[in-house]
């Protein structure tokens, strides 16, 4: 097999292994404040943010009214809305700021990480966890990633999300084609 | 005088000389379409394009409803929409191809720049001169300056932009104190 | 099954069936032409967009010098760079927009799509295809997706360039902990 | 005098108002800092970013070796460089966490503010004041803005940053022209 059929093929083991420990109730729980939310913020660092930035985009195009903290029209956040921060250590300087300004305006934390055990749980309401890396005490294990850095997290948090995108399609028996109405046409 | 005095100075007095020289008509114009329009977008690229941001994020804490072209949650520009573009020379590639598009939706585009004749005018409603530089044949000379590249459009667009935030909270009497309610509120 | 375990089950089962199709002799070309270039720019809008900027910050971490057209600290393109084009039909208006000025400057033009047989073609030396949706006439059959709009392209060029990473990593037999060094430290 | 004109007028009165009032021996400092750093990074939030964003774009040109922290290709600081935080009021949640964080990688921090007694001071070395509001107890009385919210101090920021660009081209008898060749030509 040649290099690239080798190392495709881990990484697409190593999510799917990861995506199949994601505790399924933990997702309803998000799908479920996402919908009760007026609007829906994002926040997070570096690959991490990326992924959750496409999320956020293809969630826009199925109704949701979703922000990115720190995009240039952001309106305030009130207690009708929700954050939902990625974080993997849940340890994050910037996150961490936002989360707890946030709760001081009574809005819902949703926080995605590896370990439900880390500072971010202080300012959360709730937490999805992806096993994307082995845990101390924890009840289901984690995977071990042979790609660099934390790769592997930032690839399964954008599925997550886009899993989340294909369950509300599917449940409100959505007709593909009309999305596009609410795509950017200028690009 | 210090150097510092005598080069904030000049740079002081070249956007003085360019402000007074944008026609106040072009600019009563602008705000005009930016009040009648349901949805308002920007496109510049480079410099050009964060004093659009900036102005943008200012017009959207006095209610317009703003989006930058390119902005992770993008909606479709329709027949109900302005687009203002920022560009000097009016034939930068990527503003150019989006005016093309925006008119295909029958938008209205706006264009801010140096010199009317140029290619962007194939694809304006309107525009809108800073004459933030000589330009040969045109009626009110420009102003040249003596800051490296195009500091100066640029500079004069933030503050044309300010001007007309300076002027809607006039013209409606805004206390300005509400205007917090729709600023970010998680920084 | 549950409905999360099902739509996660059939991502992974796309995505998988995606890059299993993708002609490794493109990636190897793709890999070489990283190498060679002195920067390597990333141009491409949306989501696509968001994918490759991962795959270049990625990318930084192992060594690669990488851009992302826009961004605020942009270089000049010269003759020993790569520019790689993220855009699954070949045909939206600023890549190809941006592809025709890299060819001006001489630089190398990669396009990573859907369909050869594109406008892009006339602007890209090199193309890699992700077959992540039927197109007419095309020798190795592409994938018909079931997610909403073109999600299995953007997932399928993100792991793409995460597979480039980890075949680098390998190749080179980096040591995963060094890599942190090169990674931003203010977050 | 029309309503364009009389608030042009008064921006620019404000402007120039504020920035005689820099005190220049701040800013040779802050010139000394940056032509002393290997690389400078920039941090802020909102409209304050944009500007500090227009600034480090403009130094690049100039051969200043310049990040935005959180740009998707972002190096990690040392000892060596420096942070330039841009903050009105010095208590933004962002801009200090970060500025902490320099201070662990022993990184130079200038803060760029209205007053010089917030909670910044405790992770910075220098301040230069742009007196774009009235502060208590300060020597040097600040000036009172028509404008809405903190426009000034954005407004005062851009300029500042161009002055020092100016200054540099000055002192060092840079040929205007020449500077193209660090310009992004992909644009």
């Amino acid at each position: 097999m040649s290099e690239y059929y080798e190392a495709q093929n881990d990484i697409i083991k190593e999510l799917d292994e990861t995506l199949a420990k994601v505790n399924d109730q933990e997702v309803e729980k998000l799908i479920e404040e996402i919908k009760k939310a007026d609007k829906v913020f994002f926040v997070a660092v570096g690959r991490v943010l990326l992924s959750l930035e496409s999320v956020a985009k293809r969630l826009a195009h199925l109704g949701v009214d979703c922000y990115i903290v720190g995009q240039v029209t952001e309106p305030a956040i009130t207690e009708n809305d929700l954050l939902i921060v990625g974080s993997g250590s849940g340890s994050t300087a910037f996150p961490l700021a936002i989360a707890e300004k946030a709760k001081q305006y009574d809005a819902t934390v949703f926080h995605i990480g590896r370990n439900p055990e880390c500072p971010m749980a202080e300012f959360s309401d709730f937490f999805a966890r992806i096993p994307a890396s082995k845990e101390a005490n924890l009840e289901v294990e984690g995977v071990e990633s042979v790609q660099p850095m934390t790769s592997l997290f930032e690839q399964a948090l954008l599925l997550l999300g886009d899993t989340i995108a294909l369950m509300m399609v599917r449940e409100r028996d959505i007709e593909m084609e009309s999305l596009w109405q609410y795509h950017a046409n200028l690009e």
